[in-house]
């Protein structure tokens, strides 16, 4: 087998990211004939993680993409031979989502209860999708919901998302478009730019320096002489492998005052980058940037505000989430048929019925509240306040028809930023930024 | 373009799953000549995460899979030619690795400094490398050593993995694979079995009990009957969709007393555990077993010992590494030709120079002290102590030599937790279970 064969085969998989239990639910469900029955299935986060006070719908796009490629081909059928039914083969062969997708644009804002995706559709083409859509949702999401708080902790300064080193391969690609969308200016991952555009960015690591290491010793010089010499005067020169103070010198000495940038990886960021910067004016290079990426988060960004940084570099704590690596959403079936269900269970909230969102906000655009009511409600009574829809179309009859722009979702999430009430934007653990209004949500199961 | 052409391009990316500052930095060193200079990289973690008192080797026969496929195919190279030149360009093109690595077997035990993985070769061949092992081996690390404590934890009672829905699609495959390893019997993701051999398990969630409502109400009888009778009797009901001693008496109902298991999802897990077992038996079904699955950790695991539950699902805490989703492995140069390099920093422990790691145990078989020294001193001196070389020869000259059979991946695991002392499996935040003594390591940059 080629490596190019063998690459297409484990790929060919979009339908097995699946667990079993969906299939042997539609297997039971084709048996007795519940499977046609139509549904609906809503995910939504019953809390926001971790004292957060906003979420950022990320994802949408992802997910839209991922949907048309949900086939089961021949490898796949194979496998799932072994515990289904000729029926459900037949079934899933020829399977095609044909429903309807509602959800929130991605880059929007989420609350505790917003329903952020809503499929309509048979229970078997929807139930087999749980495991697609939440694993896209809550990664996405996490991401996002943290870059976000990032961003607004860095207040305009740029941020470069780093951290491909700390994740999975392939979760390193999707965090690095979720940070994207919250507001990072680029990624150090080619294969985010190649795929959804967003800006590559990197120049070097303390291995380049330590590589022009003679048994005379190390040669700082030398590393950033070769740097500048295949990447230019506007580089980035990373100089505190040795000591940072002979690291600015030398980069000076070599790039001269025109130097892009230099990059400081250790240490208290704060003390030295004021250090760094005093340094660099000293030598003629006031235009010369500082660039800081050592362990950094949100409060670390924050407590650097009046400090000469110039951007940031951001790798662990994005891509796990800053403490919350996944967004805890859920995929329920909350209508049969058109009469609502729900789990009636101590202690987890649960609305059944399909419901329709609306953000109520004061005529200045501050939002003041979340309203979550069923869908056949008349509209929110507003009170002075403009009520806006949140739910988008996004699939009709199984075609997408929703736009999956990236610079939109970007746009959004920065409108929703500045919707916020002044103290939805704090770090510090606290309530949601606005409260979530459930009406009449449940009636009857 | 077809469905199966866009997965084959999409998919055709290990080579982009890179930090560009690896490909600026090539760049820079094929220019300057230093590219071709013979170097080690070694793979390890500095410390273990949040008090842990072991890591679990996890990705490397991941890795060993990678490796052939780090090619630069047509769309990589048209990518990246947008900022290097011509002779990096060509060397891309070409690129194989054709250097040697060692290093610890998958499924072995690691400590702070363990050496996991060396990677030997010119600075080309390996400097592209360090996203694409450090993802893979900081995403399976982490999870094997959380699953790993949830396996001691359980006492031999078997753990199911179905965390999929809670991490990134592709991360929820490799959390499989690492769950597996550390001792999970088996996983809810079927693209886990179809690559990794994993079993998959899972039958119903609570949608297949809401789904059998009608007008008249929720029929929680009609959805047992279907499964049932779809999935035999053998199966396992989910009985707290209503009432949990309703859905019991429900299951046995339908089912008969040769029910295979029931599931609890909610509510206080060892109370209802007990209330269940006691209903179970007086329904005349003893060999009835029960499930548990609502947030489980090691934790909950460990305190639900003494109650009579037969096996545990866990999902979020498992995928997201129970506080730990990264294992904070790094990838460091520490050899070029021949002489040790490392950076020297105010607070980041580095040891240059290419090192060879010694486990030391008593006759007994329990495990002391991990020893970790430069690669050309003598073997450790043991002292009545059995001193065990760690690295494996995994790739010599490009070439693939390690078996990567996840049932011996498996078996070293549980050797491994049976050699710690007594204090090691403890759950608490300690000291790694043995202490790591660097001998020797920075000779001289």
């Amino acid at each position: 087998m080629t490596s190019q064969e063998r690459t297409r085969e484990e790929c060919a998989v979009t339908a097995l990211l699946t667990d079993k239990y969906e299939l042997t639910m539609l297997a039971a469900a084709l048996r007795d004939g519940t499977a046609h029955r139509q549904t609906t299935f809503e995910v939504f986060a019953r809390r926001l993680p971790n004292g957060r006070r906003y979420g950022v719908v990320a994802g949408t796009g992802r997910f839209l993409e991922a949907l048309p490629r949900f086939r089961f081909d021949d490898a796949a059928l194979a496998l799932v031979a072994d515990f289904l039914d000729e029926t459900t083969l037949a079934y899933l062969a020829d399977y095609r989502f044909s429903g309807d997708v509602d959800g929130y644009a991605e880059g929007e804002l989420y609350f505790p209860g917003s329903p952020v995706l809503s499929l309509h559709g048979t229970f078997a083409e929807c139930v087999v999708l749980e495991t697609l859509a939440l694993s896209i949702f809550n990664h996405d999401c996490a991401i996002a919901s943290a870059a976000a708080r990032m961003v607004s902790a860095a207040e305009g300064r740029p941020l470069i998302e780093m951290g491909s080193r700390r994740t999975h391969e392939m979760s390193a690609v999707a965090a690095a478009r979720a940070a994207y969308v919250a507001g990072f200016t680029g990624t150090s991952n080619l294969e985010a730019q190649r795929q959804y555009g967003v800006p590559a960015l990197g120049t070097s690591a303390h291995a380049f320096t330590l590589l022009h290491t003679s048994p005379d010793g190390p040669d700082e010089q030398a590393a950033f002489r070769a740097q500048v010499e295949a990447l230019g005067v506007d580089t980035t020169l990373l100089v505190d492998t040795y000591d940072i103070t002979a690291g600015v010198a030398n980069a000076i000495a070599v790039a001269g005052p025109e130097l892009g940038a230099v990059r400081i990886d250790s240490g208290d960021l704060g003390v030295l980058a004021r250090q760094v910067r005093a340094q660099l004016d000293e030598l003629g290079a006031p235009n010369t940037r500082i660039v800081v990426t050592s362990d950094l988060d949100e409060f670390a960004i924050a407590s650097l505000r009046a400090e000469p940084v110039d951007s940031y570099g951001v790798g662990t704590s994005l891509v796990t989430g800053s403490g919350s690596p996944t967004a805890g959403m859920v995929y329920k079936l909350v209508e049969v048929d058109g009469v609502p269900v729900a789990k009636r269970s101590s202690h987890k909230e649960s609305h059944g019925g399909r419901k329709q969102a609306y953000r109520l906000a004061k005529p200045t655009g501050t939002v003041v509240e979340e309203v979550v009511q069923m869908a056949d409600s008349p509209a929110v009574e507003a009170d002075g306040l403009v009520a806006t829809a949140l739910a988008q179309p996004l699939v009709r009859a199984g075609r997408v028809v929703a736009d999956t722009d990236l610079q939109s979702a970007r746009a959004r999430v920065a409108a929703g930023l500045v919707s916020l009430p002044w103290d939805g934007l704090g770090l510090s653990s606290g309530d949601p930024a606005i409260p979530t209004r459930m009406v009449d949500a449940m009636r009857r199961a």
